[in-house]
């Protein structure tokens, strides 16, 4: 593990300064460094259960999906953020399964579920590290839930294109309407209608492939 | 506090070894048993939160209301189980609010908030805890949030009238049109077509209060 690897993890893992020099040095030794592609699947309820993720760069997302295929995002994880669920195999109180993909070439810091489970058995605060980050997704997905159960679907369009215009600092999105329904947990049609009465209203304009904000103000109207 | 009370204590909280006598007769001493009758609303996002509680007899119901007042059950609580949402506002990693109603005359043992977050602070496997139960109800979220999204209204209406009908070992559901709408997250309207559908299968009976289940295994084949 390089120098850089080991300051990651004592600056991301906020039980480090409870835990003995042997066990600083045995999650040292066995956290992967691993770099997975835009597209990958890593996780989920069939394949062994991967462990506990932490984002270096990258970005990966969770989502439950349907038998019929219908997939809704929980969250997406971004540098410095930690995955849980993808040690559920060895949380007793986790009893449910999602899926994790990597959205574009991510590298990722992963403890794999043999280690820590053995070290969430030995050491309380590691246990309760990782139930606090449940506790943190648990409120992720409360919002998600919320947002979808709740919302007129205008309102939940509005946001997702301003909170993706906040997160990549551009008016200019490259989403395809089949990615941003399967972003809201919607159906394409739904998305592509919306997005055309945006466009008719002026709000934003439709390229291919892209989708460029225009009235950022009106669009923030509809948010509230 | 009685004797019968302070078992149960000692029965329900797994973290109780751990504690110090004094914390222990510091919990004895705050813990209240409260009475709440059918209806009775007893934390919501704008009263403060009462604490951590212990249903003795009865049930609650967790759920959660949009502005429009639409109502989605999360899940119910029954004796022996632990509602930590209704403590939230001390718990730094719940960052949501939930509503919980009584559902039938109830008594509920309830360590205040103020008390809870004391020992929260003091003794990391009180921490541990609460996160745990935390994260039973995450999964329980994960559940009711599948069935929502993903299944279809008539898989859902029979998993639910099945449920009801073990819980209460009865085939005689007294419950209306209006109150399944509630528990199962969908509109009254949706609900009595339903209802008036499996009736003309001949799987149930429909009578001014009250649901009769005729064809149980007709009922299980729609859950498949």
């Amino acid at each position: 593990m390089t120098h850089e690897n080991r300051l990651l993890l004592k600056k991301y893992l906020s039980f480090w300064d409870k835990l003995t020099p042997l066990e600083q040095t045995y999650i040292e030794e066995h956290t992967n460094l691993m770099t997975y592609q835009a597209g990958q699947n890593i996780h989920n309820a069939d394949i062994n259960c991967l462990g506990m993720i932490i984002v270096k760069t990258g970005c990966i997302r969770s989502y439950i999906l349907s038998e019929k295929g219908k997939d809704v995002t929980l969250y997406r994880l971004y540098p410095g953020d930690i995955c849980i669920l993808s040690a559920s195999c060895i949380i007793p109180h986790l009893t449910f399964d999602v899926h994790v993909d990597v959205e574009e070439i991510s590298e990722l810091l992963i403890i794999p579920s043999t280690i820590l489970s053995k070290l969430i058995k030995e050491n309380i605060y590691i246990e309760n590290f990782s139930y606090k980050i449940a506790a943190d997704k648990f409120s992720n997905v409360m919002w998600t839930m919320e947002q979808i159960l709740f919302m007129s679907f205008d309102k939940r369009l509005a946001i997702f294109l301003l909170d993706e215009s906040n997160k990549r600092q551009t008016n200019i999105l490259p989403l395809t309407h089949e990615q941003i329904a399967r972003y809201i947990g919607s159906a394409r049609e739904v998305v592509s209608r919306m997005l055309k009465y945006f466009a008719s209203e002026g709000l934003i304009s439709l390229q291919r492939g892209e989708i460029i904000l225009k009235d950022i103000e009106k669009l923030k109207k509809l948010t509230l």
